[in-house]
């Protein structure tokens, strides 16, 4: 294992005083128990708060700030963070109109966040993401994981609290984008946890895993590498017939987040939007968003997800509107 | 050789028609000869030009927008442009007050970014980065290569550019922030160039190349891997003897530039920044501006470089002002 690390118990304190520091304009970090809130905190809304492993950055710190989170608690790498991260992490940003969690359907995510919920004085929800079209159970989930689609459920529903609705709606929200909302994702290499020092699953040098895991569980099937046409078109048709079961009618506009898992390149990142562009296309989907890049990876791993993200009025009018975080800023 | 491509041949066109698709609001890619330009012309300023071997993306096209770059000509991977692009490229942004290239210091770059300037009808000027502190004289440069300051270059003359300045200040203030930023980058793995197929250099698990340049040439040194905080300390020495060899002040405002070459995670990228800022701060160096991410990278290379450049009040202004680009977007 070759990492820029000093001690593997520092890194996560390490690494996020780096990121609150080279942030300070926009976030605060919090030690013991570890939490990052706004810098400035904000009043009159419904407190939008995230969390999970590390490993998936800049899931979930990097999205702290206007339109979109108001606080993220984040866990060790892989691990789900502990109910009084959340809990800290709630009476810090609480602002008189609840809190919303978001939160990718993980066991140990849900089980944390269920108890901090249980313990909250305050009115309260819960999103829970699953766009992972994969596989159904796997690893750590019971039922579908929830992966990049997350962040456009953070966005949305970042927006819409940002104008002081209410906590079911904002609940609502989330939970609309999160059904309109399919991905799924392609390792070429593994990831490689610096407690456990080696690759987490082996993989050939002609392999890929379809479906895999943002921390590297499996997914439907060790397939042949082939060419990239080849591979976005089975993600595409996974996707498209989620929309299918899920009786979504997909001729319509949509998002399209092409994914990096933290080692493939930009250059690759965009040939996968190129290529499934043209074949949503081919299926009546329009894509009129975009977002390319690093934005729920699994540490070093080669690969890549694609998620899709159905649109309409409301979803688009709350992606397009003012972001202002460390990872996805536009708008002001 | 795993990489999400169909011909090798192709990769460029797929990849720059998905940027070009990923981002049409902003950038508008030109086949034959290959550039690529703002969306929308602008009017009445000095017209920035890049270009470059491409694989180090998002440099440079993804640089083009309001406060940067007016136009970028990339190359095939790791390979200059040729004059004709630069030549197609400046006339179509030309906008009545000259151009202005913006090069990094490699041979062949500097050949044919000389070439077109020959032939360009209108007013014109270069800049030559050259930031990179590891070595003088390397594979393909004589002189001092040009790496992730570059990125700083490109921020501070488009921001001027955009007042309507001259195209004799823009090349000064150019200059002058090449002058004050200083870089070196230090690999873990190599990277694979597509058309070969193969790494470009053999690394052993236990070592580092200390001093490496974007294209995986050789750096000062085949070091020991050892504890983040020592290579830093390292990378921070040696920036630092720059500007003092420079007779630069140091004990004064700097930005840092932690970049990623493609494959090291955003949460080392961060901690290297913790030690970075910290060691800098030892130095009398104060980090009051920061950019931590993937801005110049080597494929898929595993490791990263430090950049800094010694703020003062002209240059804070043009990295502090509005930027509207794929990928550097704020203030508006």
């Amino acid at each position: 294992m070759k990492k820029f690390i000093n001690k593997v118990d520092n890194i996560l304190t390490e690494s996020l005083s780096g990121f609150a520091s080279a942030h300070r304009d926009l976030v605060t970090f919090q030690l013991d128990p570890n939490y990052l809130t706004r810098a400035q905190k904000a009043q009159n809304k419904v407190a939008i708060i995230s969390g999970g492993g590390s490993g998936h950055e800049p899931l979930h710190a990097g999205y702290i700030g206007y339109g979109m989170l108001d606080a993220a608690c984040p866990g060790q790498v892989f691990t789900s963070p502990t109910p009084d991260q959340m809990l800290a992490a709630a009476e810090s940003v609480h602002a008189d109109k609840g809190v919303l969690f978001i939160v990718k359907n993980y066991a140990g995510d849900v089980m944390n966040f269920e108890m901090a919920s249980e313990m909250l004085p305050f009115e309260h929800a819960t999103v829970l993401t699953s766009d992972d079209c994969a596989v159904v159970n796997s690893t750590y989930t019971t039922g579908r994981r929830g992966v990049a689609g997350t962040v456009i459920v953070e966005k949305c529903v970042g927006s819409l609290a940002e104008t002081g609705a209410d906590l079911a709606s904002c609940k609502a929200l989330g939970n609309k984008v999160n059904l309109r909302t399919s991905s799924i994702g392609v390792a070429l290499t593994s990831c490689t946890v610096p407690a456990a020092g080696r690759a987490t699953f082996d993989i050939a040098e002609t392999e890929l895993e379809m479906g895999v895991g943002i921390h590297g569980e499996p997914g439907r099937k060790r397939e042949q590498m082939r060419e990239a046409d080849a591979i976005v078109n089975d993600c595409v048709q996974a996707i498209v017939t989620d929309f299918k079961a899920k009786n979504l009618a997909t001729n319509q506009e949509a998002l399209l987040l092409v994914n990096g898992f933290g080692a493939t390149p930009l250059m690759e990142l965009y040939l996968i939007y190129h290529s499934a562009a043209k074949l949503l296309a081919a299926q009546g989907i329009c894509i009129t968003r975009s977002l390319v890049g690093n934005y729920t990876t699994a540490l070093d791993m080669a690969g890549a997800s694609i998620t899709v993200c159905l649109l309409d009025d409301e979803i688009k009018q709350h992606w397009d509107s003012p972001v202002h975080t460390p990872a996805l800023r536009w708008g002001r």
